[in-house]
C-alpha cells in the first residue's frame, strides 16, 4: 500500500519534527509512505472571510498538483465523519479489496482545507469536534495509521 | 483557576516531554497549572480481563491520592462526551461561576482509567473515538485547555 500525505506550511517545532520521524520510521514497515510539504500563504490576524477563502484557494491549487492520480483521496475536516480506530483499520484493510493500492490524506493549513477540495474526496474524516493544531494534525495522523496497521496484522500495540 | 492533570506513566519520549513543557509554559500565564504523574503497573501483552481491572485498581489508588478535594473533576474517556473547542472553553469559563476554582484532570494509563473513578467524576470528556497513546493525550489536554482560555479571553490563536 501506498500512503501519501499532503499537509500545508513547515513543521516549525523541533519536537513535532522528532515525533513526525518517529511515525515515519515506524510506517517504513507497513507501507510506503511519502510526506509532502506544499507552502502556506501569510494569513493576517483580522482576515475576512472572503480572503480567507482565497488563502485556502491559493493553498489547495499548491495541494492539487501532488495527488497522485489513482489515490483515494481522504480529507481530514472538522465535520467530517467519526470513526473509532477499529473502523479506520478495517477501512485501510479494505482498500486493496476495492482494487486501489494508494491512499492521500489532505490536512490543510490554519483556515482548514478549501471546499472544492472537499467536495473531491472519498472520505472525509474528523478526527474529533475539537480544533487540534494543524501541525500536531499530522502527527496525530500518522499515528493512526501506524495503529491501524498493528490492529490489521495483530501485532500487540501499547497505547 | 487552578488545574491539576493527574496522568498515569513516566512520559518517556523527549519530544513528548518537550512539547508538553512548551505547553506548559504557555499555561503559566492563565491558571496554576500542576502536573502529577503516577506509576504505571506492569502489564503484559497477554493479559485476562480480570488481570487489567487489577491494574487499574493499583493504578486508581495512586491517583485517588492526588485528587485535590474540592476540585472538578474530569476523566478522560473515549465513550465520554464529545465538546468542540468552543463548547470546552466555554464549560471551562463557567467552573468559577459554579464557586468552583479548580479543575482536576485525570488520564490512564495504557488500559485506560478504572470504572470507579469514572463513576466519581463530575465529567466524562472524550477528545475522540479513536484511541491516541496515553502519553500524547497529556499533549493535547494541554494543548486544548491553553486553546480554551485564549478563547475565552479572544486572543488569536493560529491553529
Amino acid at each position: 500500500l501506498k500512503i501519501t500525505v499532503i499537509s500545508v506550511g513547515k513543521l516549525k517545532e523541533k519536537y513535532w519534527q522528532a515525533a513526525l520521524e518517529e511515525y515515519r520510521k515506524r510506517l517504513g514497515r507497513y507501507c510506503r509512505l511519502s510526506l509532502i510539504e506544499v507552502a502556506d500563504e501569510k494569513c493576517p490576524e483580522k482576515i475576512s472571510p472572503a480572503e480567507q477563502e482565497i488563502v485556502k484557494a491559493k493553498e489547495a491549487d499548491r495541494i492539487r498538483g501532488h495527488i497522485p492520480r489513482d489515490s483515494l483521496l481522504v480529507t481530514l475536516e472538522i465535520q467530517g465523519k467519526t470513526r473509532s480506530s477499529e473502523q479506520f483499520a478495517s477501512w485501510i484493510d479494505g482498500v486493496p479489496h476495492r482494487g486501489r493500492d494508494h491512499i492521500t490524506f489532505l490536512i490543510g493549513g490554519s483556515l482548514g482545507l478549501d471546499s472544492g477540495l472537499c467536495r473531491s474526496s472519498d472520505l472525509a474524516l474528523s478526527f474529533s469536534p475539537m480544533t487540534f493544531p494543524h501541525q500536531l494534525m499530522r502527527i496525530i495522523l500518522l499515528e493512526q495509521i501506524y495503529r491501524a496497521f498493528r490492529i490489521n496484522r495483530n501485532e500487540p500495540y501499547h497505547k
